[in-house]
């Protein structure tokens, strides 16, 4: 057992209340006053979630839409959020991070509320938290409510983050959609909204398509299928469009498009792509062109 | 401007909701279906906020009643929290520090919902966040609000947690009260509920007796006498009870008690120790058996 893996079996004896849902999903639901609220929280490390060369205004960006997309994912609407920061030492540094930071909440409508500000001791790696606060809708979809014979789709193409954090690591200068995709991801708040009434199980994509179908399938005790690889344009002008391209866009994280099942027959309420189905038993396979395909060694970003 | 003041600047142009309360108090007040919720978070960084020789179960501790102090503070009562943790590399230590933690939400109430767990890069200093989440009493005292004579109290004596830390520096095998009130402070959650309904302004004093209650007799626009430092029997059985220790205890943090201002003859509710009264005008004037005394170069911990 990880450290990591460790640490969450003792979390969890610890997270008793039903709000906390075990911590087996990326959220907490706790009713107040009859409502109910949406709560998560991502830390972002230097070196471990993003780049030091990573431009500041992207990476507070970054924080806000990470966390974002967990509501999203939920249909949640944002009420309000607390922000933990480290400063860094450098005044424009930090200005510019905030800068980013409150664009993404402003054009989501996501109040900030509060938090701390700290000093880190001289050459600590940057890190911050955003703890983020959503309104439920009336139904919640969780990771675990798929069926055997719903069709599993994405609001938009896989990997384009992963190859942008390729492009970014090489150049820290460099431009265009892919790097665009990895530094300013864009949660997907209006359509978790749509889909939540719909979807039978839903989640983001934070570690790559395969792992977190997986995770989906495997919560909701069924097997699924992945038939499909949906790659952007940007994505196949850049890299081509062969198997070996698909199988590590499906293993790459930070994309947060939305991952949903609807029963066989529901047309989706919003833009999206077909990208399996899930089925009785457990397990995942993967095919490309109709064959199926030995699983990569690692599915995706564990963590 | 120091880079937190400027940086605090920026930030309370981007926290224009009016539940963020622009950033002068150290919670949200959020608004939730008929109900009231009270938001606050704090951060410990190791060497910052902590002594990197401090037993891990400890800081758990610390680390949850710091913010359990927030909520104390508006006589909020607990209802659930976010945890951001970043591993250490070591699982024993990791553990213990779990079981701190879990110690002090249990003892106060506090459910855990979820959070974030991160690895750190190799060597990077230890630093965790949690946000607490309580509700709000029908009254949420600020610490704008005191009047001119209102009394001004705390609900123990000041300085133990001040000398603790000193004692744990010298020797981290050190033990006793004073190390205790450091290591383990006991937030004032019902203190804080029965003070709520009737102090006409309420802070926990994190900072500092001296600070703390110039910070409230400006909020409130009026200036503060402190005519009394109280001082516990460990802290005048190891340093005695001399002016300077006085002085030294007002301006030590990490004590936690709360600091209340009520109208003159009205009773508090709860065990509490008269400190000063406040006045027409602004600043502070410290007065030890009655005498006026210079005020030291720095009142508090500034952060």
């Amino acid at each position: 057992m990880s450290a990591e893996s460790r640490f969450l079996t003792l979390l969890r004896l610890l997270a008793n209340d039903p709000a906390a849902q075990g911590l087996v999903d990326d959220v907490a639901i706790l009713p107040v006053g009859g409502e109910r609220l949406i709560l998560t929280s991502d830390t972002m490390v230097e070196g471990v979630h993003y780049l030091p060369t990573d431009p500041p205004a992207d990476i507070g960006w970054k924080l806000a839409a990470v966390n974002l997309s967990d509501l999203a994912a939920k249909g949640a609407r944002p009420i309000g959020c607390l922000f933990n920061y480290a400063l860094s030492g450098d005044d424009d540094w930090d200005a510019a991070f905030l800068e980013g930071l409150g664009e993404a909440l402003s054009r989501h409508g996501m109040p900030l509320l509060g938090g701390d500000t700290v000093r880190m001791p001289d050459g600590a790696p940057r890190s911050y938290s955003l703890t983020a606060i959503g309104e439920a809708p009336a139904t919640v979809p969780t990771r675990a409510g798929a069926q055997a014979g719903d069709i599993l789709y994405v609001t938009g193409p896989v990997g384009d983050a992963g190859i942008g954090l390729t492009l970014a690591r090489a150049d820290p200068e460099a431009q265009g959609p892919l790097v665009e995709a990895y530094r300013r991801p864009r949660p997907r708040l209006a359509e978790g909204a749509l889909l939540a009434p719909v979807a039978t199980a839903m989640m983001d994509i934070s570690d790559g398509l395969l792992i977190d179908a997986a995770r989906m399938a495997d919560a909701s005790g069924l097997a699924v299928v992945i038939d499909h690889i949906p790659l952007s344009r940007a994505l196949e002008a850049t890299r081509g469009g062969a198997s070996s391209v698909r199988i590590a866009a499906a293993r790459a994280g930070d994309d947060y498009e939305l991952l949903f099942a609807l029963p066989h027959g529901v047309r989706p309420p919003v833009h999206a792509i077909p990208v399996g189905h899930l089925a009785p038993g457990s397990g995942l396979t993967l095919m490309i062109d109709g064959a199926i395909m030995p699983l990569p060694p690692q599915l995706g970003w564990e963590h």
